[in-house]
């Protein structure tokens, strides 16, 4: 436990929650008729409100992206690198929410938290949600916190798509859209890796078809593996052999038992999945997979995503990383030739980076540098 | 059912099988009091012995490499774009043999035949065996069918590696060793993606420690995962993504239930993966992976590559393609790297190929003519 905190950090940190009663109908054709959204901010709202920045999480993200909940927290927020005074998303400039996703399982409306209208948690019965949902809920949520437009969207990865939806979305609330490791669609590959994830859990015997709480169990077997999985897309080869090479856990191998680490990558991804058992809920996990898979905002324009991205005015930001397989450079760069399509105002920046997708969580200098200097320029009254 | 087989085919073939006697003392220590291989042969072996070509088998691959068993066969064997008259390898100048590895389920000992020593099936009791095991016991069958000297030792992926581990451990018993989209030894990526397979079956509830079988079951869901994996690292993103793109299944998006098919790349990763439970066994694939992850013959010689390789003699091979982002086209240079060291004599092939690591098994003119023309200058009297 530390005694302070680091000065750079926006400190101790609560999470609010604000109730909605107005229904949501949702993409997929359902109404939640109440829900909540567990958010928190950082900074401080100006009087004209007009230094707000919404950050957008990724598939196993939440409200939590800075600071501490308590001073004995081993670790803060899992954007700290990012936010807190001085940093890019900078909180002496910048008044910043960042919510819970619909559908998610930390506070917010989701498979674990209670159907109002059964009285009974949803477990299976929440409905699938996509980005255009979530960017509508958001923006109630930037209402009730007296925000009609949003200086910068921001985001990595699902949450960079997000930030993308919103500059099409509505694109008069909102200034400047920071879309980052993201793609306008996921590829048949990363379709095809999260439905072995999400095979892994459905075909869990204790998924009991996702009312796995009312039989008193978790599908831990299905979502570790999926884990698993997605550390695997996360960490470029590279990164893996700079991290793992083939070192060994015992100096020696196993040559007698099957079930045996041998490698130190084998024990790493057994952490990490065994691990996030513990924090994640298995429905909330294929939600957003599928929230993943149907994002792809040119579908309704015959595939033609220039014209998806026609009513952008938001100015936008593009970053990717090199060794990002997941969403490669060439799937920002596809974002980007759409938008100058219509001659948007756009930046794209390529950090060279060896660690993969995860890149964009990393204090990474020129990543850092690039990306401060961008926000410092978002005008803030 | 077609009324005649093409006439590059070798035709009707019969599957044989060898009892070996004689112990075999394996990497692990432990020791097989006797065992069977099962084989096919193609081509007829000429009276000097001088013209037997192995072949070497991967992951889930077995001994039936080419031609049909039978008139109602849907498919031939794996490898009959190469196998066949005037194909690269040439049944009208080669005996082929290939067998079914030890450890595998297609006939030869391993996990679903009858120990010996107890009576009943090894299930989880058959040992864990290594690409220097299989070279041991492919040499004994080589002896058994009077061969002391291979024409060629010829493999593809994990059957790569036992071509190249072959030529350093019996360098005066192989003249040619032709090693195609391999690696000197996993990455710690690779070992992740097996890692993540062998987990699925592990933890699947019907494993029951391996012993399955004796509990009237097969842990069907973890070998489907294994498997659906597994082609996501045969195929690459651009394989994929001709193959599949996003191609809805049924014309529109399933909001309704996330276990629906939507995309046809899911579709065909779970037919393949539903599939594979049918024809495969769980322990085999748990023993190949295992296999693949110990292969490293510069282990014991500093890491140093160039090292390992000294010993060996025979003319080289080494062929891979663009897209294979399993086993790239720089991991088979690291094996003509440290062969050049010794000055050996060594080819190396790059083919432009979007398939990904299946392109091996592929009819792609520019391989099969380069593979051809190679074979075509090894003498066979």
């Amino acid at each position: 436990m530390p005694d302070t905190l680091p000065t750079d950090s926006v400190g101790l940190v609560t999470e609010q929650q604000h109730h909605f009663d107005e229904p949501l109908t949702l993409a997929c054709g359902r109404t939640l008729p109440e829900y909540d959204l567990t958010y928190e901010t950082y900074g401080k709202l100006n009087s004209n409100a007009s230094n707000a920045l919404l950050i957008c999480h990724a598939l196993s993200g939440d409200h939590h992206a800075a600071g501490y909940h308590d001073m004995a927290d081993k670790k803060p927020g899992w954007w700290e690198t990012s936010i807190g005074p001085g940093k890019p998303f900078d909180t002496n400039r910048f008044f910043i929410v960042c919510p819970n996703n619909l559908g998610g399982c930390k506070g917010s409306s989701g498979p674990t938290t209670i159907n109002p209208e059964t009285g009974k948690t949803y477990g299976a019965d929440f409905p699938i949600v996509t980005v255009p949902d979530w960017v509508e809920s958001q923006r109630r949520l930037g209402k009730a916190l007296g925000i009609e437009t949003w200086a910068a969207v921001v985001g990595g990865s699902l949450g960079g798509m997000q930030a993308l939806q919103w500059a099409i979305q509505y694109p008069d609330e909102l200034r400047y859209s920071v879309i980052i490791a993201a793609a306008p669609k996921l590829s048949a590959q990363n379709i095809a890796f999260n439905e072995v994830a999400r095979q892994a859990i459905l075909t869990d015997p204790d998924f009991h078809e996702g009312h796995y709480l009312a039989h008193d169990t978790v599908p831990k077997r299905g979502l570790m593996l999926a884990r698993m999985l997605g550390h695997i897309t996360y960490l470029s080869d590279d990164a893996m052999h700079v991290k793992f090479g083939r070192e060994l856990r015992e100096g020696e191998l196993n040559y007698q038992q099957v079930d045996q680490v041998n490698f130190q990558v084998e024990s790493y991804l057994r952490y990490q999945g065994k691990n996030f058992v513990h924090r994640f809920d298995a429905n909330t996990y294929v939600l957003m997979t599928k929230a993943l898979d149907f994002f792809d905002p040119a579908k309704d324009y015959d595939d033609n995503l220039a014209k998806a991205l026609a009513p952008i005015k938001a100015k936008c930001l593009l970053m990717s990383f090199t060794s990002d397989w997941r969403f490669s450079p060439a799937r920002s760069k596809e974002i980007v030739k759409a938008m100058l399509h219509h001659d948007r105002d756009v930046s794209y920046v390529e950090i060279d980076a060896p660690h993969g997708h995860d890149a964009f969580l990393m204090p990474i200098p020129q990543y850092t540098t690039t990306l401060k200097a961008y926000m410092d320029r978002i005008e803030t009254d």
